[in-house]
């Protein structure tokens, strides 16, 4: 610490340097020019495992061709299975690997009313934004009432927001919101679904491998997410569901498709869709982006959820506090609860002039990302975020404001991911 | 020609001579140990320059990361676009490559329904399975009545068949039969559906790439097919579908996602779906495999379908000729339309013991693939199969039934995608 309170770099390196995850970072591509990259909660490094393994498989569909199938058909299953253990808090045959996020909370959804009655559609107003497409669809078509209702962007949904909803309702809400980095308390806010009725389907996009997730011991019945984050799976990668065992016989994919068929390959059958998470299913699934998704979840299992989470309120922490010394007195708030069991893996920092100071950033060497209108995000990814590393993104940044750089960028329109 | 009137090898490596795409076989990879491969109807081949791209694609996102979404996000509708012109007979706007065939059916079956009245679904019993299940789905979920009729194996679905239909029914048919390669008149059936009101779906899977397809011409409303075969993406390549211009406005997919979303990343707006086909993309799409279907794409239209088809057809025509000379007597029937320009790219040869007999053809170096019951396909790539290719597989399924080497091979179980 300095004589002023904060963190110096001396601090920041010797946290690196007493940090048991240290050697994961070595595990990524790094390119050559190296930016500080404060993005990996919208799209995660490449692993080195990841990489070979794509060299490997596309020479193993130019070698092998068909007879490769016996070997790809269960990736969806044992990708699942595999994060199901490592980062969900799921067990076997709960999750499967395939298609997108918003196309497998459509299937979820729409299971779900089909399954226990049509009531309302229920969601928050800062839901991220395909989720509420999903749901303003999905009430289009069936005729049913959606709410959106408005949260504290420091807190995200919490249990009294469930306190009028009833059997028949589905209510869909993020673990982490995608702006504010706030972490939904799914314990609480799923025993009030429990007990009001109504099914609640958790989207973990951002929470899973970056917060223990823990989906059977909180009582999850349902739930969604993406892998391209924190789970490294790649531009694109497919995504995942989860159906707890216990609502797997009671439930139908609305998409039929013979990639859930029982006895796929006798083609003459009616639809009899296997049982576990694999009914969900639909065609063909993406077997070169299934196996970078294999390759991510095998290095978050191998560091383990813990330590990932340990080290990630580490570095969140260390970005509040130099927020609060250094950034407070130039105009910034806080866009993420104080409070680290409140929060995910993000830090949002809030300014009047976020997007061109994001675009000041970049010039400086440091990639975060902004969400509109006014959050400039830091991206912790605890398998090759650095100490260092935010403490260099967060100096630079109160310099970059210190000398008013951001005045001078070219601040042309935003496209962001 | 041999004196007992049946094409001998030398003519057939005449053709090979004489073939204006041979060239393109040396732009595939071929594995060490080689095998005939005529099963490029279930997986094609794996381009030399697919292969390049993905290595660089994979070297791009380790580099560049986030930075690299503006180049990839355009990549259904470039890749669509690009299919559209070399392959489909469509338009710009008309074509995205996203998802697979099954969720993309599901999308146009539900827009059909939903702009047009809730009318009968059709299809025929023979239709490929995950289009048969797609349309149980639907039927239930709606309470629709589902219609699968017979129709003729070496004829296909016909233009009589759409007879009783009505505005407000679905019809669902495959311009070529996964079985027995029967190739159905899509001007004529097309014209009948417009006549009866019904709003018609190709599913050309199984003709994409290989024969000439010209939606815009025959007036065809809405297709889908599959990447992974004639077209080379790679094992679960994402799929297409076709929404005609004039369509575009009045048909919403039923799966609302951002990817969808007019200013996607302004993101506090209601849905809002862009114009033109993009208006059926969901979530994020597999931007490594898109990457790879635009390759595949780029060498299909190098090579012309023009020429394709006529390759095509003179390589099913050295399968008939050998099939009669030397086949018939052996037992096996013809499984494919004996008129060139009524089938497509493969050529089904029936047989009480197929599947023994597969499984000794693989034993002596040929891949061709099995359907049930009795049906052993040999596909035809003009991409990379040669003439001689068809002689010795043949040749060499002549040999294996006539010394009855299928009574002596382990049979088990099928598994064949």
């Amino acid at each position: 610490m300095t004589r002023e309170g904060h963190p110096d770099r001396a601090h920041a390196a010797a946290l690196d340097a007493a940090d048991p995850l240290a050697g994961f970072r070595a595990r990524f591509v790094h390119s050559g020019d190296e930016h500080i990259y404060l993005d990996g909660n919208s799209l995660g490094r490449l692993p080195l495992a990841t990489r070979e393994r794509l060299h490997a498989l596309v020479e193993e569909w130019g070698e092998r061709l068909v007879a490769g199938w016996p070997d790809w058909i269960d990736a969806p299953a044992r990708t699942g299975d595999l994060l199901a253990a490592a980062v969900l808090g799921a067990g076997p045959g709960e999750v499967v690997v395939t298609d997108s996020t918003t196309v497998n909370l459509y299937k979820l959804v729409n299971a779900a009313l089909d399954a226990r009655g049509e009531g309302a559609l229920i969601s928050d107003r800062d839901n991220f934004p395909t989720d509420r497409y999903v749901l303003e669809g999905i009430a289009a078509a069936r005729g049913l009432e959606l709410h959106l209702f408005a949260t504290d962007p420091l807190a995200g949904p919490v249990s009294e927001d469930l306190a009028a909803s009833a059997p028949g309702d589905v209510v869909v809400f993020s673990h982490v919101a995608y702006r504010s980095g706030a972490l939904a308390d799914m314990e609480l806010i799923t025993r009030a679904a429990h007990q009001t009725g109504a099914t609640l389907i958790w989207d973990v996009s951002h929470s899973a491998g970056a917060v223990p997730v823990d989906l059977r011991a909180h009582g999850v019945e349902l739930a969604v997410g993406c892998t391209y984050k924190y789970l490294n799976g790649g531009p694109g990668a497919p995504a995942f569901l989860y159906v707890a065992e216990a609502l797997q016989a009671e439930l139908r994919s609305p998409i039929w498709g013979w990639f859930a068929q029982s006895e796929q390959f006798a083609m003459d059958r009616a639809y009899e869709p296997v049982a576990g998470a694999g009914r969900f299913l639909a065609g063909t699934p993406a077997i070169l982006q299934l196996a970078a998704v294999e390759e991510g979840v095998r290095l978050t299992a191998e560091a383990r959820m813990d330590r990932i989470r340990a080290k990630s309120v580490a570095l969140t922490e260390l970005i509040v506090a130099l927020h609060d010394a250094w950034l407070a007195p130039l105009g910034f708030t806080l866009g993420t609860p104080r409070e680290p069991a409140l929060r995910g893996s993000h830090v949002s920092l809030r300014h009047p002039a976020a997007w061109p100071i994001t675009r000041a950033l970049a010039a400086a060497g440091v990639t975060p990302d902004f969400r509109g209108p006014d959050s400039i995000r830091l991206g912790i990814a605890p398998l090759y975020t650095r100490f260092v590393d935010v403490y260099d993104a967060v100096d630079r940044l109160r310099g970059i404001v210190e000398r008013g750089d951001h005045e001078r960028v070219d601040a042309s329109p935003a496209r962001v991911t």
